[in-house]
């Protein structure tokens, strides 16, 4: 698996302030350097002397260090709901008491995911309304125990995995909460924490049986203990769970050759209010019996029942596995390679593209060399040292990184090689080496601390993405950065917006975008808060996605955020919403 | 494609006495051999004098072409309904009345398909439970008038693409015509068989918007002209359309390279009776909003509305197509061969298997050398003398037959030809020729011709599959084999049964086998009808399949046929009536 973390054992606790490991992040040193924090990731301990002044020039803004403006009051207080003391007094006896918790960071934790409105959330002052207590089931049989009880006592279930979301899936609890006589029912998160188990590993047939709270790196690591692979890594692969997979679509930057989550699953088991236990009664490889099962339980957003297990495709670890980059004059010119090397039919495991931007980025993360002073503070002329003589007539600022995850057989590996070799020569990219493809991939594993490193500096960021026709796309680009310069200034908003973009998917008839968005807010603006700002911005770009034919999303999934979105008279929107109703009649279920 | 036609142009008219082309089939020329009749088929006009001998040696009866045992009736009396001249009077002038058709052949052919049921019904004298009218809307929205109207005037919709399921999709009109109120509905097929453009051709995104109704082999000779491929071959490509592709979730055989029909499919505009039209709001290659609206129709066989168009991801015609064929020792040891091709990551468009039986008649079919009397007439010396000498060591009675279609870049076919040359050869394989194995195909398209040959002499025979584990596989083709001996003996039926398989899809984690049953039925059995006899048998070979781990199902869908086999407490089961119950709440559609 691509490389991001130095061990797999004795990793750290999971913050509970914000993503990733504790005491894991940025930090600035004393010099005001940006600093890695923590031990478990390859760059641990790195000072980055020119990220800061980089950073501030993208913002326009050279004092965006200056000083914090948000100081977090973390934890913030929860909603108390006043029938929750009741909720516990009626289960109790019916589910061991273990199981059970009302402990409030627990609460909190699984109530917030990680958009930046969350994160708000997660400093602020105001009342989060965050679930009243937390079921960690450790037997899946317990879930349909848990399920009961919520009918008889009317209560909410929100399943929760690894509560890495950037929709808003568990915020709020939706219309469940909604429902006639439900505004002030107790929320419950049913925790999938304690079913982590590989319940068997069939070698003939090359699937897995594994249960759904098991997280990613973990089932990862177990599976290549043993030799194999499931080949699945989407960004959160940290910290985010099989189930959470299944329920929001979820897919893996080594897509092209293991399959999204909807191609690596062949059978999930699920606990309904209605119908019980949902799952294949044989696994078989494909069928052409009605609908496919599967299907009710992708994307479903936790909606219809509760996942407890799954199995899954794995493969034998792949013999070779070899990174490589590629440098383009511009985003235009790598991404007509994404698209030949997409029709090649030779395409790699992975093949990612970052704009100007992102491979600026990547490049001020490289290892700081002895002798400091020898390299211009200034990060473009830095880059233009280093560039400009080995890439000539490119311009540094324009430049397109392309980064490029080979897996397979030595025969795929070399037969892939020749074909990138060939068709970066056809699109005048330069081979730019192993070293940048790694650091491609590292800085996927460090952008959402980045995020939070920001955040205090009143510098509000987040992600969104969408899959488009690839004729449609560099207009949509185009278009969405048009906007967003025009929703800024509208706002009067200080400095200048970051929107910087990625290709992260190749697929037959289209691409993903993957934006990164950034804004420096305004702490007393006469209209917007802080979070209103960016949550405007970040509606105006959306918006001009769905206008020039993007999906609403790829692979984030729908959940609160995105959910006004959906036109209600959809057809879509109304079927799955009749589903709702029959699989889950009382409303037990977050909506 | 698969070359079996040999032209797409000005095509006899379909027969509407059994299977394929209008005066296309087999006979006994007056030697008594088997003979081609028609034009159309690269083996037109030949004749194979030692297929007759060898079918009579595997159903062990000399006798079987002495005389024909059921005669032809056709065309059967069909079932009238008093109500139809109310519904026909109701409609005009809602309905342009050159689309509205009361004639019985036409009701007749869209009322049945290619069971061996549909085949007695087609020639017996029993009332046929056929449609009343035929409708054929020439305009998409013409559909939701119809719908309107059905819904208004309480009749029944079935639609129809090329009828030629094997499920008993279209027989009986299942519980559409069986709930309150409905029994004495009258029942309209929708023909989309004027719903056949190819509405565009999107060169930049490959791909393509397709009317329901166009047929396969239309779809594949348009495409072709202009430099693509959509790749998607079922074994019906001949006669079935796109629509019907979708709703029963076609298989075509070289879904390696191009995909089954889910794989293939972008988006389907259906239009059901609630919420209207379905699509997507915009085409994108892959998204995570909540279900993936493309299940909700793959497999729907009609139940939920009328599917109008499709887009489809097309490909540009292949560099290379090679044939090639290997021939095994036995059954197990091709097997073997399927699944190490599956696992090298190098498997070909399309690799089959077929066991000795299959390989045999391959053989049979032969062109005839001049010096026919050169050659034995019993079909085992003659199988005896042309293999001994080259295969060594085989038992020419076992030898199973793989047949392999490359298709793609000269660089892909010439690795997947090292592949295929190297796992020969560790599975004791021996490379048998391109004229082998497109002679391995062309049986796939003779072999329905076939069954309607053999039925007036008493001989029923049918096809059924199933999609299974690899592990599982050979105790379950162990196990049916058994099973339909024993029901066979159990009825006393005369001669022995002729049970062949080929294993025709390698996934991952399974395989898809495919059944031939022959049987030869007793006139005068004092329990069993003729079609009772062979229907029996095969419901004993169909619940050993699901006793052994397999699926109701690899690619021929479900139809009233299957259905008894679904367990009717199965919550998918009771998700899918639920949203039968949403798209067409006054059932208004076939069920």
């Amino acid at each position: 698996m691509t490389q991001f973390l130095t061990t797999f054992e004795n990793l750290p606790a999971e913050s509970t302030r914000g993503w990733g490991f504790e005491g894991h992040g940025f930090a600035l040193n004393q010099r005001g350097e940006l600093q890695v924090q923590g031990h478990v990731y390859e760059f641990s301990g790195q000072v980055y002397p020119r990220v800061i002044p980089w950073i501030c020039g993208q913002l326009g803004n050279k004092d965006t260090f200056a000083a914090t403006k948000f100081d977090s009051h973390y934890p913030p207080p929860l909603k108390h709901n006043p029938n929750t003391a009741a909720v516990r007094h009626a289960i109790e006896g019916e589910l061991p008491a273990e199981l059970v918790s009302d402990d409030p960071i627990h609460r909190l934790r699984l109530s917030l995911g990680h958009t930046m409105e969350d994160i708000c959330l997660l400093h602020g002052t105001e009342e989060v309304p965050a679930v009243d207590l937390v079921f960690t089931p450790t037997e899946p049989e317990q879930l349909d125990s848990i399920i009961a009880l919520a009918e008889q006592h009317r209560f909410v279930l929100v399943p929760v995995g690894g509560a890495t979301n950037v929709c808003q899936a568990l915020f709020g609890h939706g219309t469940a909460a909604d429902a006639p006589g439900r505004v002030d029912a107790v929320k419950v998160a049913v925790s999938t924490a304690s079913l982590t188990k590989i319940l068997s590993i069939d070698e003939e047939n090359e699937i897995a049986h594994i249960q759904a709270g098991a997280i990613g790196r973990d089932i990862l690591h177990a599976l290549e203990q043993r030799g194999w692979t499931l080949g699945h890594e989407p960004d959160s692969i940290e910290f985010s769970t099989l189930g959470g997979w299944i329920a929001t679509r979820a897919s893996g930057m080594k897509k092209n050759r293991y399959g999204n989550i909807e191609d690596i699953l062949v059978d999930a088991t699920w606990h309904t209010p209605q119908g019980g236990v949902f799952h294949r009664t044989a696994t078989n490889p494909r069928e052409s019996v009605l609908l496919e099962p599967n299907a009710l339980v992708l994307g479903s957003e936790g909606r219809f029942g509760i996942i407890s297990s799954a199995v899954l495709r794995i493969r034998r670890k792949p013999e070779v596995v070899a990174y490589d980059s590629v440098a383009f004059q511009d985003f235009s010119a790598g991404f007509e390679f994404m698209r030949s090397i997409q029709r090649s039919g030779a395409v790699p495991a992975s093949v990612r593209l970052v704009d100007s931007i992102q491979f600026q980025f990547s490049q001020l993360l490289k290892p700081t060399p002895t002798g400091l002073s020898a390299y211009p503070k200034r990060a473009a002329s830095w880059l233009q040292k280093f560039f400009i003589s080995r890439i000539k007539g490119f311009d540094v600022l324009k430049i397109a990184g392309c980064t490029i995850v080979y897996e397979g057989t030595a025969r795929e590996v070399a037969t892939q090689k020749r074909v990138v070799s060939k068709l970066a020569r056809r699109h005048r990219g330069v081979l730019a080496g192993t070293a940048n493809a790694k650091r491609g991939y590292a800085l996927t594993f460090t952008i959402a601390y980045l995020r939070d490193f920001l955040f205090p500096y009143g510098v509000f960021g987040e992600s969104f993405e969408t899959s488009v026709k690839w004729s449609d796309a560099p207009r949509l680009w185009e278009a969405v950065d048009a906007t967003v310069k025009r929703a800024h200034a509208e706002l009067g908003l200080p400095g200048v917006p970051i929107l910087t973009l990625r290709a992260t998917q190749v697929y037959h008839d289209g691409v993903t975008l993957y934006f990164y968005l950034g804004i420096t807010v305004a702490r007393d603006h006469p209209t917007h808060s802080p979070i209103e700002q960016f949550a405007h911005i970040e509606h105006c770009a959306r918006e001009e996605i769905l206008a020039q034919g993007g999906s609403l999303s790829h692979h984030h999934g729908v959940g609160q955020l995105r959910r006004r979105y959906l036109p209600a008279d959809d057809p879509r929107t109304l079927a799955i919403e009749n589903l709702k109703q029959w699989f889950d009649p009382h409303f037990v279920l977050l909506d």
